[in-house]
């Protein structure tokens, strides 16, 4: 009879999205947990980490009204109308890139939302509730964007 | 003579709380204490996880006027009152529960103060400055809720 | 020859910053990165945790303007000139110190924007995205600030 002893797992990966609407919000939840599952952990995080300025992770409810809901308080908090100092061409001096947008309004709904969000891991299992599902929110779309994740815990040797 | 080495910890717990108000700061720190002393952690992290929708964890201070401007924050940035797409049992076909609730505002305040927050530990102590205490914030109660808890890092063996 | 095998990492750090105005950013991408480069970690994570509750953490882009857009619907959301209960100190029993500022407006800005934030390790490099820097955001300063930084992970032993 042999003894399991915890084995330290950390594991990294890049998700890849081609999203396909200005403001969009991409479920990862199966991808997150199939993750997760092949990375073999019993307990510990799972750190899932937007890699841009205009995107954000949140984690709550996928129905699809709730995020219209969602796309409207945003629009409340940072209307996309009204005049941003990052989209003043003639007085930007710094990061100006060559397909520069006009994204004042998305940088604020991302900082707003966070650029990450940390999910618990315990008896092999991914933590969610019943209605938690994790997005990757695009707000400034279409792109391709990147996720990072990072699965960190035990797992049986 | 013994050499101490490192041991991984790795514990989860769920907390059970059982809230009174329709909006409610839950002070949690106390018990996300006795939790990280309980593990024996000397070094690591404790992430404190949200397991609802309707639900927040953040880390501010404890004056109850404090808290009443919160709320008022909260109901300026989605008031209950105005329409919810998601409110609306006429047009809504996904998640449809038998308890279902006029709640779209209280996933908006979730979705602007996240699911989750991390605490590091050092020197066996949770890192708090002096105002700084952890809450779960109830946003759709009175409800029975649950906390996951997960303490990791380092202990001494 | 010899096999490398994981070692264990977990670092802490404080981090001290003499913040100059009653709001700002202060870049501290650099020292973070400089923190997971002398602790050695080759994957894992870095958690950057305010100690104060009129702080936050953030991620975004470093453009001056944009800093200054994020002011502005900072200001949008809790604006400094209308009063807060927080600030009412005829009413206030709690928490009240000899040092006491009118500070409710930047309470309510730093539960909007968070504590902490996580990021991910893999290559033995902090992964951020091309714009993606890390922030201390000042909410009401001038004050000496401190930010507490863990590098937890695996390094080469």
């Amino acid at each position: 009879m042999e003894t399991l002893v915890p084995a330290a797992i950390c594991h990294h990966t890049r998700i890849r999205v081609a999203t396909e609407r200005a403001t969009e919000f991409i479920d990862l939840t199966a991808r997150i947990e199939a993750l997760a599952g092949e990375a073999g952990i019993l307990a510990g995080l799972v750190n899932i980490q937007s890699l841009h300025t205009t995107t954000a992770i949140v984690v709550n409810e996928h129905e699809p009204l709730l995020l219209a809901d969602f796309d409207a308080l945003l629009a409340r908090a940072a209307p996309k109308d009204v005049p941003y100092r990052h989209d003043d061409m003639d007085a930007r001096t710094v990061n100006l890139a060559p397909d520069e947008r006009s994204n004042g309004h998305a940088h604020c709904h991302a900082l707003l939302l966070g650029s990450s969000a940390s999910l618990n891991v315990a008896d092999g299992r991914l933590q969610l509730g019943r209605w938690q599902r994790v997005f990757l929110v695009e707000l400034d779309g279409p792109r391709i964007r990147e996720v990072s994740v990072l699965v960190f815990g035990e797992g049986a040797r």
